[in-house]
């Protein structure tokens, strides 16, 4: 039983009174549901992969999106990590691929350039056809760092772009922060 | 003291309990205390009034920005109260001049264009040499609305723009909502 708490604690997100919860529940249901929750959770381990072209999650060698021929072969987004491509899959305003890095630059947590999928992106917009790369990566130092990083070594390929960084919808302009604001005027854009 | 307590709840952001908390503070206060409280009052309200270019608050017919001569006159900020201006001022970053329209052109509530001061915004274009026009209005229905009906009035003056929309700094991509996302990746931005 402590083993069990113990496990579910290790879960982002749970304290040690949900894990207990969550373990007192189990343990009241049937052998076979929780047997099936155990299936689950291997198959999931052993099954689930990386995409060999973007690295998102994915089951078969290439993901869900890289096998749809629907999409714009030309326009590729980078994302930090697969929670962040299925945030901008939720839009349903990008018709292109993506890549993800696995991970931003960051120097302080021994993070550098190579263990990220760089490479294989570089790989992929030499080859292909590419017209943007879309850097949609979080809007912080390390985000910072990995965007200028980026756009050096992509640029002598094709056009870079970033996301806006700027006033999130529905905001209040009064509440927004400082840098926010610099933000949001220095990348103001002329209306048409 | 019911008049005194009542008086504080219509202020806003005070219910009832802080209302009389507040109300009971002052009954404890020296009486020439009480008395300079309600003069800052009355002072404030017949002191204070709208600068005659920007209508920002002011004491003088001209406003403390507006009688700035080190600040761009060919930069107009358009904003829509004087506390955007203020926080839109925390930033340090904007060197220009600003306009206060005094709201946002809201059909709903029957606020429509002739109740900002809009006629004014556009004689201050039509008359001085202004080099652009940047729209700081809240990414909100009105403040689209408002924003498109002053950049149809503006554009044939000089060059129009808005402040950028999109993800606040420090925010993690994967819990902005769909609009915000959807606008930043409308807004995107070569990197150069």
């Amino acid at each position: 039983m402590a083993r069990l708490i113990d496990q579910f604690q290790r879960l982002p997100g749970i304290g040690p009174r949900t894990a207990q919860r969550l373990a007192l529940h189990l343990l009241n249901q049937p052998e076979d549901q929780v047997q099936q929750f155990a299936d689950a959770l291997l198959a999931a381990r052993s099954q689930v992969g990386q995409c060999q072209s973007c690295f998102h999650l994915s089951a078969d060698p290439l993901c869900e999106i890289c096998s749809k021929p629907e999409r714009n072969n030309g326009l590729i987004c980078v994302v930090a990590d697969s929670r962040d491509l299925l945030a901008l899959e939720r839009t349903r305003e990008f018709k292109g691929r993506y890549h993800v890095l696995g991970g931003l630059i960051s120097p302080m947590d021994g993070i550098g350039p190579e263990l990220l999928h760089i490479k294989p992106l570089i790989e992929r917009i030499a080859k292909d056809g590419i017209t943007e790369v879309i850097l949609a990566l979080t809007p912080s130092v390390e985000g910072d760092t990995t965007s200028l990083y980026l756009a050096r070594l992509i640029k002598p390929f094709c056009p870079v772009s970033r996301i806006a960084y700027g006033l999130p919808m529905g905001s209040e302009l009064e509440y927004a922060d400082e840098v926010t604001l610099s933000r949001a005027l220095e990348g103001r854009r002329p209306m048409d």
